[in-house]
């Protein structure tokens, strides 16, 4: 197809396909002209998740290089694929070097040990939960919570949602199991995001709300076949 | 203190602090003179909170606008606050409208309405994952799965997880739950985030790993004080 038809059945806009083009998101398509080329199935594809990955995951452009490098290079475990993805997307804040820095990403080193996660020493989000600790102690005042009662709860939680996530993958086809450990990685994290939010929403509602129009009467809710 | 020792105290460069002003994020100090001015432990509170949502929570200047308006508006229900502070911080993703859209909006808050959530129908986060599921969809080639089986563990989950956070807030004093919500909201999401690609590194290094050095021999996992 040509590169307005790739634009009409994936959404992307002419000029942002042209631009993933340029930056090596897209390999570049069959030439048929001076100025035209043909695009298969495969860039399609490549389209979709790249879009996903940009506007629905976040990912910067470097980052989504990095998540493709990890599909799409040579067969691997599962579980080396799943590393360099981490990085590519876990965004590595600037902190500053200190006695502070080093006490509180001791002590986030310590609840992953305590917890006995297998997590390389280096992981960028060891770095991100330490900045988290750190802000969280800054508006706290005063009252030094540790990471264990600050990520605890939290950390139990994670835990059981990785579980099935990746318990869910074991037995698929490799190439679609390392697809579907990119995609979960990126896209289940902002759908958490949102749910999350939702059900803070409800739980305030339900704490704190009152007005009748919004709240059952009392008694009557979790009551749903959900439950 | 001057300009000087209020950036010091907060680790906030002095450009930034000036920045933060100019902007309204911070007010300002007490004039001393021509291009003097002396601020106070407000200032330093303030800084702090600000510095924690912008760095850390990633939330945009317009949105830091938001939260502060919601934190030190008059005294208000705490529920009245969350959905203004949500608001702030939810990124609104940009979506073509047209009936792909509309049927997956729809499917979203099916799911809401089965989980008996009590969410304003037109909470931004209903949009993000209404963005998630159609990126779900359109990189899973072909098999379209719906939002109860992308999102219904993870729905039981964030329902779990915010009902302690927000139940954690109910007795407090009204200033520090709305805080406490706020902070809760912005920074413990990201706090999640981290934690969540933590456990999905461990959950994948022992369902996909194998390098002894890094694996425990088999029985001996899970065995420790937090299991």
């Amino acid at each position: 197809v040509r590169i307005s038809e790739l634009s009409q059945r994936t959404g992307v806009p002419v000029a942002t396909v042209k631009y993933y083009l340029r930056e090596g998101l897209l390999p570049s398509g069959e030439r048929t002209g001076v100025n035209q080329a043909r695009y298969g199935e495969e860039h399609v594809t490549r389209l979709r998740l790249v879009r996903a990955l940009v506007e629905v995951g976040g990912v910067p452009i470097a980052g989504v290089k990095g998540v493709l490098a990890a599909i799409e290079g040579p067969p691997r475990p599962l579980h080396d694929v799943l590393g360099p993805t981490q990085d590519a997307i876990t965004p590595r804040p600037q902190h500053p070097a200190g006695p502070e820095w080093d006490a509180a990403r001791a002590e986030v080193a310590g609840l992953v040990q305590s917890l006995d996660w297998q997590v390389r020493p280096d992981a960028p989000a060891l770095d991100q939960l330490t900045g988290v600790l750190l802000a969280i102690r800054a508006v706290s005042g005063g009252d030094n919570p540790d990471a264990t009662s600050c990520f605890g709860m939290q950390a139990r939680l994670a835990e059981e949602l990785a579980a099935v996530e990746v318990g869910s993958l074991a037995g698929a086809d490799p190439a679609e199991a390392v697809r579907g450990l990119v995609v979960g990685t990126v896209l289940g994290g902002r759908a958490f995001e949102a749910l999350r939010r939702l059900a803070h929403e409800d739980a305030s509602a339900r704490t704190f709300g009152g007005s009748p129009s919004k709240s059952p009467a009392p008694g009557a809710h979790r009551t749903s076949q959900s439950k």
